[in-house]
C-alpha cells in the first residue's frame, strides 16, 4: 500500500488528520448538539470577515459552485441585471449560470494575464444604468489571478449597485475585512483555504438587503433566503445537512482559528508560493502570470516547451512519487497548475520542488 | 465523554465504523482514482436496480432534495405538467419545488393514513390528457407509509406519461427491479438505507429519454444531462464532487453487497420493525399507520396520551440513555417517528425498546 498522496491542488485538498477524524461520528441532523456545532461555526465564519453585526451567513449544501448560482439566484431579483467582470473560467460559469435561471446577465471581458481594472468597470457602469449587480471572481483559479476587490466593492457602492463576490479559493487567506469592503454577497466553501473537506458552501449575506430577497429564487434548494429563515427558526438545516462534511469544516476551522487565523495561514501559503516559484524556476518552469499579480493560492506555469514533455507522463511520474499536481484551464497555452493550499508547508513544497526536479530529470526535460 | 449515540431516525444514521473510516484520506478530485472510485460505484447503484442496459445513473453533489429539483428540472421539459401524487410532507414539497421552478404542477391529494390509490391516479390521467408526467414518493417519510410502485408505473405505461420516483428512503431495502418497473427517473441518496454518509444523492435515468432532456433545466447545477455528459466525457464529476462522502459511500455499498443485498437489507430492517412494533405495543404505543401499511423504514407512533408525556422530555431522556428518536411531521396529530434504518440490528432494537420503557416509567406515562 502506498501513503496518501499529497494534493496540490486548488481543492479538495489535503486535510489535517484532526480534521478527517472530526468525521468519525454520526450526528443527527435535527439534534440540539448539532444544531449547536453549526451555530458555532456560523459565528465563527463570520468573525473572519469581522462582522460587526450587518451580515449573515448561510451554509449551502453541495459544492462551491452551488453556493454561486444560490447567491445569484436569491440576491439579484428577477428583473436585476447582472453585470459579470470576466477575466477567466470561473467568471464565464458564473455569466453561465445567471442566464439560465434566466437574469439578464453582460459580461465584461478581459484579458485572463491581467487583473480585471477598475475603470473599465467603471466605464461599463455609466454606460449602463440598467446594471444593478455587479459580480466577480475574487481570485480566479483558473489562471490564479487576484482582481482588485476593495476598489471593485467602492465603485458599486458609488454607482449604488449590488456587489456579489466569489471568494471561493481566497476566502481564509487573503484578507476581507467586513469594514473594508462592501457587499451583498460573498461566497466560499468548505474545502478551500480553510482546509475542510469538500461538501458545502456559504454566503455572507448583507441583512440590510435580505428582506428584499424573497421569492427572488428560481430555485427551492438554492433558496437563500428561505434555508436562512428556517435555519435562524428552528437552528436546523432546512433540507439534510452533510452533517460529516460539517463536523471536518467545524473541526478545521477551530485549527484556523489556533494557527492564527487569516494573517497566518496567508504567511504560510505565501512562503509556499515563493519556494515553488523559486525552486521550479532553477527548473526553468516559468509562471503564466506577470509575478506581481500571482496569488499564494494556485499557480499557473507554462508547460516546458521540450517535445520530451507531455502533461499526462509527467503528472503521472510525479503522482508516483507522492504528489498530486492540477491541469492547466487555459484554452489557448499549455499550462499547468500547483495549488499552494491545504495543510501543506515548506516541508511538502521542498519536496514537490526535488520531486519535479526528479522528474524532469528522467524525461529528459530541461 | 460519552458513547456516540445510536440513531433511530430516516437519515442521516447510524453507519458502520468501516464506512466512516473510509473518510480519513483526501482525493483528488480530478485524478484517475477518484474517476474510478465513482465508475465502480455506478455500476455498483445500476446492478442493484437489476439494469439491462436500459438505465444510467447520475451522481449529484448536496442532500436528497438537491437531486429531487434536478430530475424534476432535467427530465420535464418547460412545457410540461407533472401530476404530484400527495398522500405526505414529501410529496407536498416535490410540488413545491416543480412549481417553483415554473413547470406547471397538479397535485393529487390523497389522504396521509392510506397509499396513493392507482385508481385515483388513473382517473386523474383519464380526466387531463395534458399531464405528461406523474411523480410520487415510493416511501413517504412524513408517515412511513410504502405507496405502490409497480402498480403507477404499469399505468404510467399505459397512459404513455413518464414516471419519476422519489425512492429517497426505500432504495436498497425494498424491491426496485428496473424489469419490473419502468421509470424516466428515480431518486435516492447516500445517507438513507445503502448506509453511507448525507451528502450527495444520485438519479437513475432511462437512456431513451436522456437525449431529449437538454436544455430542459433552470439551473446549471441541478442540470442532470450536463452532468451526464460531463462525467461520460471525462470520467469526472462536473463541479468538486464531495470526495469524503462518495468514498464512504462506496464503501458502503461494498458492505450492502457482502451483506447479500437488497433481499438481506430488507430481511434485517424487517426485523428491526417488527421487533419495535411488538416491544412498544407492551408499552402501550400504537403506529399511526394500519400495520398492513407501515414500512420497515420508519414507523410513526401515536404519542402517548398521558399529561405527563412532553415530546422534548422524552427525545432527551432517551437521547440520555444513548438513543436518539425523530420528532413527527403530521400537522393533526402529536406523534413521534422511530427509524428501523442504519447500521443497527436486533440488539440495538432490544436496547432501545427496553430504554423507552424505562424512560417512560420514569416519566410516569402510563
Amino acid at each position: 500500500m502506498d501513503r496518501d498522496n499529497i494534493l496540490l491542488t486548488p481543492g479538495p485538498l489535503t486535510t489535517t488528520l484532526r480534521t478527517k477524524l472530526a468525521m468519525l461520528k454520526d450526528w443527527g441532523s435535527w439534534d440540539s448538539d448539532f444544531n449547536a456545532l453549526t451555530a458555532k461555526l456560523r459565528q465563527q465564519l463570520l468573525d473572519i470577515i469581522n462582522d460587526q453585526g450587518h451580515y449573515v451567513v448561510v451554509p449551502l449544501q453541495g459544492s462551491g459552485t452551488f453556493s454561486v448560482e444560490a447567491a445569484i439566484a436569491t440576491i439579484v431579483p428577477k428583473g436585476g441585471h447582472l453585470l459579470v467582470l470576466d477575466n477567466g473560467a470561473y467568471c464565464k460559469r458564473m455569466a453561465k449560470l445567471s442566464n439560465m435561471m434566466g437574469r439578464k446577465t453582460t459580461i465584461l471581458s478581459q484579458i485572463e494575464q491581467e487583473p480585471i481594472d477598475p475603470d473599465t468597470v467603471k466605464a461599463a457602469l455609466q454606460a449602463d444604468p440598467t446594471i444593478t449587480h455587479v459580480g466577480f471572481i475574487h481570485c480566479e483559479t483558473g489562471t490564479g489571478i487576484i482582481n482588485p476587490l476593495v476598489a471593485i466593492s467602492e465603485l458599486c457602492k458609488a454607482f449604488n449597485v449590488g456587489l456579489i463576490v466569489d471568494a471561493m479559493s481566497s476566502f481564509g487567506a487573503l484578507p476581507i475585512d467586513s469594514q473594508d469592503v462592501t457587499f451583498d454577497a460573498l461566497i466560499s466553501a468548505s474545502g478551500k483555504c480553510l482546509e475542510g473537506v469538500p461538501g458545502m458552501g456559504f454566503v455572507f449575506i448583507r441583512k440590510a438587503i435580505l428582506a428584499k430577497c424573497a421569492n427572488n429564487s428560481h430555485s427551492l434548494v438554492l433558496d437563500l433566503y428561505d434555508q436562512h429563515l428556517y435555519m435562524e427558526r428552528t437552528g436546523q438545516w432546512r433540507f439534510t445537512p452533510p452533517t460529516h462534511v460539517v463536523a471536518a469544516l467545524a473541526e478545521a476551522v477551530q485549527q484556523f482559528i489556533e494557527e492564527g487565523g487569516q494573517v497566518a495561514r496567508l504567511a504560510r501559503y505565501t512562503e509556499n508560493c515563493k519556494m515553488l516559484l523559486d525552486g521550479l524556476s532553477e527548473q526553468g518552469l516559468k509562471p503564466f502570470l506577470n509575478p506581481d499579480y500571482i496569488s499564494p493560492i494556485i499557480i499557473t506555469f507554462l508547460a516546458p516547451t521540450s517535445p520530451n514533455y507531455d502533461f499526462k507522463t509527467f503528472y503521472n511520474d510525479i503522482k508516483s512519487q507522492g504528489f498530486m499536481l492540477y491541469p492547466g484551464k487555459l484554452t489557448d497555452i499549455e499550462t499547468f497548475r500547483i495549488g499552494c493550499i491545504g495543510a501543506i508547508g515548506s516541508k511538502e513544497i521542498r519536496q514537490v520542488v526535488d520531486t519535479i526536479k526528479y522528474c524532469m530529470q528522467k524525461m529528459k526535460i530541461n
